[in-house]
């Protein structure tokens, strides 16, 4: 075991870590106070800088252009581009346009390479990916209302999505829908390349979420598929492999999500520790004097320490050994990250005192808006459950009985 | 001791209740969607039929025109009413205007009472309570920067104020302010009544809070006092006496936020339970048949019971021993009950999966506007230290030592 | 409602905990070195003061010798003698015997009376209750191996039992079997009266526990029926009401529990704040100066206040609408009361560092052998999952679905 | 970055392990019925071979007769052999006496190695500690009563120690005492080798702990220490040096501490699966079957992977930078590991139901034995604080302020 970091490595780390605070940051408070829209142009010229210290799409492999980083590196990256809420955008490394990147260089043919990939490894269009329902849980992701049935060399799409991030201005969209009802439940639905203008791909809301709508690539879109037809040869990778491919996607999707937890949670212990150095609770007395302080810091930092390395070493089980073998640490750094995240993002706004609720920090965004961490790409419960069945099967295999 | 609720009173509670249900929780999703003055106008209507059912005004006195309820009945009221964020607004109960209310009644001279008490009694204005100060911590009351000087017999303010809730609209403000820098600590400020129109008040901006500036009512503003000259005659109570004033208005102040944070439990218990039951996570299989939700529906149940138990006993014990004899169990409460409304809404919106997120319940409300229930009127720490301050003196009077 | 404890009753508590520190404290330290043997004389003679005191068995009715308190009065009564591990044997209302001489009051016979009730009242025997069992799981309390068979005018026990507290040394157990195995699930079993000495009632062991086997009422046997012959005249209430007499027997006795870990509460709080005082952590600085050690300490009197008013409002519950009514209120108090006591000795103990570690406080007894209370008598699991699901039906019937 | 484990490192893990569970295992039901005594013998057997399979003193270089495991390397083997409380008993690598070896390597002379460390190296005798004094606190190292006065060429040695964990059948302890009075307080200390059989060394009391005195090695002895004289040549280190030579001592030690904990909570961990599967709740009902149960075997999956990593890469740390570099990582390993043990220990406790509070199984011992872990090397609070600290510190320094 070695846990050192080769120094181009860090080299690299420091850059990232240099840009985004020296030129994501800025944009945070507009982007807090007037949102998405407000901020794209000057985010646009952010993603040209990246692209000119070519840190552009840090995740994908060289041959499409990017940085080829093992996901254990990425890992690492992210960690510090995750540090702000834009961070990723930054990089062309965001949910959810980098798991359709990853669906596409896998699945896609040639010609939806040139369509779909190619644009948007270049940042010229945005991505959705539309999954789930809201008359369905995503705690029983085979259990799915929306159809596509054949029609000559056409499928027609009918059916309802929610919380289909940046929706609104995405030029397509990856929808999962149920092709073959007949066939067993993981072998049901696949997955259709849909452009947002196809008549019939109706937006019928964008999704209030902890009180803003959001906008654009920030916004979280209600769709409504009404005998929207595309051609079959829209359809992504094999007829019936949506749920594995799905899965696919999810398992890396995940991670990265933890990665960016990570970030989340290293700028909240940041600001906490600047803050009760900073700020004086009686004349010449820090709020740093305080013990109740010091156990926040010291057990925020454990915390953090904890889920970056259970994190980074998930990445590496899937860098060497594939993603069935992770499937237990996923599961594992899932339910982990994101409620160490919550807990440290709490401390940090309860150390700032009334400042910490005002939106004059990211911390009250974080609180907010990372809730839902515990609830999409598999609630913590989910997880729980699922990575204790896989144990318990070992055991229960062990002494000869089925649990 | 006598756990039982008179018959006459569970009535009151009922219709209370009922009220809450039929006309305020209808306006809510307006409310998250548009704000508080989307509403206002018909949220007046809503206050002109509790003015016909006889419920206006439940914590005043009845030669003043309320319904005169102890504080042990208040609290069952305002857990009824408190379900709803715009509950306690329709019975003309709610912060911050309530503690101005009962401030005025003590200390108001003839003239403050006509010009400033009667109104707000009748709900034709609203008021707001300037103490806060951006630059100094509220867990030191005494240290403060605004300052009265006297120039005639007028006073001159300077000074910042912020977290002044419902500052906009408010017809005037409750200031807190240095009269004698020189007095002792606890002697220096006095209240003053300044108009909101008085020159050199300033509203300097409405702090955005957990993403929203709010409005109205629902706001909080920075205001800015420049060379503000109000007569002295508008200083409320004796001079020297603004932080034991602010002192007795925060004791009775810090209960009914206790009492409404009850209501709000209820709220989010009961959401969670009609989820369980509603929601399919597979055909004919409600969520309600999973152990982790039955968990979470009994640890709420017994932590609600608990607060609304200490809450209960706290206002019986200022009923009838007064504010000193209650202030240990004020301190417990204010942070048990924060707290406890605070993992029942976590829970409550864990239970709702994606929903819980969006604003199509109030639960992504309350976690994100409660969240600053563990910091006004005293944070956790602040409540803890000092509960544990008094309890420790007490066992180092006996053993003889100073502590 | 009415929190206030009449002057009379005020005055009781008062003897009572008066007579537990002066008396039953100074016997705790052979107690704990020694165990229960070594200090049985010396405890006859207090039990002979607590009579001469009329204090005797303060839960029983006045025709029967006792006291006559209420529940709810027995609750405050318990939350005193409960701060010493002996405090309630001294008073003759300890487990297993207080539950067995409320079912010989209800359900036996002038003969059965006279035999078992009485010397038990007077403290002249003790017994034992034999209903768990090794072989199946408490949360099933209506799946049991222990059988009964009628032969002529006898019965024949054969069956295992464990947990039988206070089996070494009592005169009789009362013993739950199967004596209709075709009957529906809940009337297979009676109560079945068995002296100890009956040949084929076999003490196996003495279970070891938290590393003691312990010795006479401090200690818990495991016991062999083997053709074990006693006369079907011996048999408690009807035949087939086992399980129902033994769920009566449990809801006052699970009260009866939780009303004395408020007691052991009070003693760790009261040793944590005692320490606190007196440690110096430096010349001149006691540890009661550090902000961990006050926030323990508020933490712990808000949660021991909390389970103090759930124990007794559940208690008034009972004795104004019967068990029936209060069965929510049972197993919210039962896994509360128990986590809270453990909460409160854990940071008690921690509080005194080393020492908290060693046998020289009732800390450490009270941390390894409370622990069980989270699993006796319904785990905390179990009656998290019964009371859910109670409220859930009551949910369910409203929205006209079935849970 | 690199997770894996050399495939030599693997077969040495699993020898260690089986040893443990064929040679080990079976001596824990009489060492936790009888103690420590009754199985020495056997033990003594056991390590007999351990040497004869080359695994003895895994910790020590190989010039003085150990395996030279690197500190990452023991961190890992003690996980193993830390599954049993006599494991590392059985491989020469248990507290005190490694720690004193340690000492001994670095700092003894000729003589005091022939003299202590050998015998000690073979496993022929034992050895104490004594640092921990009853009157002062452990958090406060250099408050210290015990004297060291030079009376010709001896010193003579007054005070009180205890906590000196295996003191009874020591062949020596090593005595911290002041021998410099009015030198800065970390340099007044020395520490001395004082045979137990000195006059003046004198065992007062084995404290009990935990409900017992233990014996031998597994118990904690109280020494008085009167006019106790031994030569100057005694002293181990240079004079005042005491203080310095026992943080150098402590660092290691925490995390060796840290490394056998981890083995605790894998044998808990192993207990809880085992027992899940095996239980039947109801007839072909597992235990395993409960989200409750799973809940927890997820969540103690999830913390024992964390504790674990971080105490790998605490060690990485030492090994390659040195004991200072790693000073903030063994402060957090040190209150997290310990809690983990203890939640996970609890878990597994609390689902084995009644069985988890006997002696049948190992989780009793751990629950009460372990609780120590949180207080001994510096409480969780001492720890939280100083990593707090150091932190705070460096940001303090970033802003030019002093915290």
């Amino acid at each position: 075991m070695d846990f050192s970091i080769p120094p181009e490595l860090q080299e690299l780390l420091r850059r990232a870590r240099n840009l985004v605070e020296t030129e994501v940051y800025p944009l945070e408070p507009e982007f807090f106070e007037k949102g998405f829209n407000a901020i794209e142009g000057t985010l646009k010229k952010v993603r040209d800088k990246v692209k000119a210290e070519g840190m552009w799409l840090p995740q994908i492999a060289r041959q499409h252009g990017g940085l080829g980083l093992s996901l254990l590196e990425h890992g690492l990256f992210s960690a510090e581009i995750g540090r702000s809420p834009l961070g990723h955008y930054a990089f062309n490394c965001q949910a959810p346009d980098s798991g359709n990147m990853e669906l596409l260089i896998q699945y896609a043919n040639e010609e939806q390479q040139r369509k779909y990939l190619e644009p948007l490894l270049n940042g010229d269009i945005r991505s959705c990916f539309g999954m789930t329902e809201p008359e369905y849980p995503g705690s029983n992701p085979v259990w799915m209302g929306t159809t596509a049935m054949k029609d000559g060399d056409a499928y027609i799409l009918n059916g309802k999505k929610w919380w289909t991030t940046g929706g609104e201005g995405a030029a397509f969209c990856v929808v999962m829908a149920v092709t073959d009802p007949e066939a067993p439940p993981h072998f049901r639905a696949s997955q259709i390349l849909v452009p947002t203008d196809t008549p019939g791909f109706i937006y019928e809301a964008v999704t209030p979420f902890m009180g803003h709508r959001g906008e654009g690539w920030a916004s979280h879109s209600e769709v409504r598929l009404e005998n929207c037809r595309v051609p079959q040869s829209n359809r992504l990778g094999p007829e019936g492999a949506g749920f594995l491919m799905a899965q696919e996607r999810l398992g890396p999707g995940r991670i990265h999500h933890c990665m960016r937890w990570v970030g989340v949670c290293e700028r909240a212990f940041d600001l906490m520790c600047r803050r009760a150095v900073e700020r004086a609770i009686a004349p010449d007395r820090p709020l740093a004097s305080k013990q109740f302080v010091q156990g926040w810091i010291a057990e925020s930092r454990a915390e953090i320490d904890a889920a970056r390395l259970m994190v980074l070493q998930a990445a590496w089980t899937m860098d060497r050994y594939g993603a069935k073998a992770a499937r237990d640490q996923i599961s594992l750094i899932k339910f982990t990250a994101a409620n160490t995240m919550m807990r440290v993002v709490d401390r940090a706004l309860q150390a700032h005192g009334g400042l910490g609720v005002t939106d004059y920090t990211p911390l009250a965004t974080f609180y907010r808006m990372e809730r839902a961490a515990r609830i999409y790409d598999g609630t913590d419960e989910v997880h729980k459950l699922s990575v204790a069945r896989r144990i318990l099967r070992r055991y229960a295999g062990a002494s000869g009985e089925d649990a």
